[in-house]
């Protein structure tokens, strides 16, 4: 544990999920820095199982699309009850419906959660969830990425861990922060360690040269490089 | 499960993940339709526990990046072995490190590789692998998104999940694949379903009309309307 720990705060960062298969939770989470991070009361996790709030003996979530059409749709009274006892606990947290119809989820984001109290996560299964659900509790939409998964429950994860590892005291060193992609505004710089020559291939001398401008030169110079060739998009939105 | 069962691959979807937390597989991607085609033979899951292949009696995976900073990176050599294992098996996936680095994942990128044999994943740690690895070894840089994670694991389960759910016979119906976020170049229309009056909002008329002509030129409206508003990105890729 790095001397960053003890910069944590008081009160956890929330994390409650709106899902009809809390089995998947913590899952990947409970692993690595995550895991550790939850287990030492920097993070808290809550599922709530939607079904709980599903119509009559079958606990039913969805029903056929209005208009016809392949798939389900979850229904919004449903979605409804069971945000609604989200909320009692957590009313403050943001609210935020997974789905490709969102707001890409950038760094910039993650960073701007993880500065607040935590989140509120639907995750949506099937054709989507009625739209007047998200009209009247207010729900943001935020996307991962432009693909389609099977459940918002990976996406959930995604955003979490996303949040969770700038949570102050989860990873060692803040340095290591500050030089990764998305921090400088673009790409990383290729990364080399031990052994010195692998395979014939050897490490770029001025790595090895320990000068320390020259190195710092070196990398400011490849992640532009490797912005420009890889993301030149990344380059205009910083103009 | 539907007619579309019948048409399942006879030789299953491969999925290999190289990483040192084999214990998060499959994890989420043991519930639900991918659960379900992964337990019917549809797909295959392998893990190579990257540790397997670290150096010494602690089996180490990392050092320090040359030329200083913070941080850990993963060995070209110890990944180089572990690779190398995982192809002699199946030596025809597509190679991928999954990095904020990479080319971004689409929809398409998804179809592409779900028609393929499968998919060969690393899922790096700490500050990133050793660039000769990726260079050695051809691997190409996929990235979900761009934001930074804990590590490449749950970036897997993402490519692999949008991947799984496009095989034949893992969604019930094909036409839901057809009418959803991208598939037509945008974001998918709003959804609605029972019951027709929820907290005085209702659905909109048209999709109770029964009119099925009326109901597809809405569909299609509220799509162009949603995507222009939230994705102008999407519309200008495609012209």
């Amino acid at each position: 544990m790095s001397e960053t720990s003890s910069a944590r705060q008081l009160v956890p960062w929330q994390a409650t999920v709106l899902t009809i298969f809390p089995e998947m939770f913590p899952g990947p989470l409970a692993v690595s820095v995550t895991g550790q991070a939850l287990a030492a009361g920097t993070w808290r996790l809550d599922c709530v199982n939607i079904r709980e709030f599903g119509i009559g003996r079958h606990r039913q979530v969805d029903d056929t699309p209005s208009g016809g059409g392949a798939g389900m749709v979850m229904r919004a009274d449903v979605l409804g009850l069971a945000i609604d006892a989200a909320l009692t606990s957590s009313p403050d947290l943001p609210r935020i419906y997974l789905s490709p119809r969102g707001k890409p989820l950038t760094q910039d984001r993650a960073k701007a959660l993880a500065h607040g109290p935590g989140v509120l996560l639907l995750a949506g299964r099937f054709e989507g969830v009625d739209q007047r659900v998200i009209d009247a509790r207010d729900l943001e939409e935020i996307s991962i990425g432009d693909y389609v998964l099977s459940g918002g429950e990976l996406a959930a994860m995604v955003l979490i861990d996303a949040c969770v590892r700038l949570l102050p005291g989860v990873l060692g060193g803040e340095t290591s922060l500050a030089e990764e992609s998305f921090e400088a505004g673009g790409l990383e710089y290729p990364q080399y360690t031990k052994p010195r020559i692998w395979e014939d291939r050897t490490i770029p001398d001025v790595l090895l040269s320990g000068n320390h401008k020259r190195v710092e030169e070196w990398r400011r110079t490849e992640a532009e490089r490797l912005t420009r060739e890889r993301r030149p998009d990344l380059l205009k939105r910083d103009l």
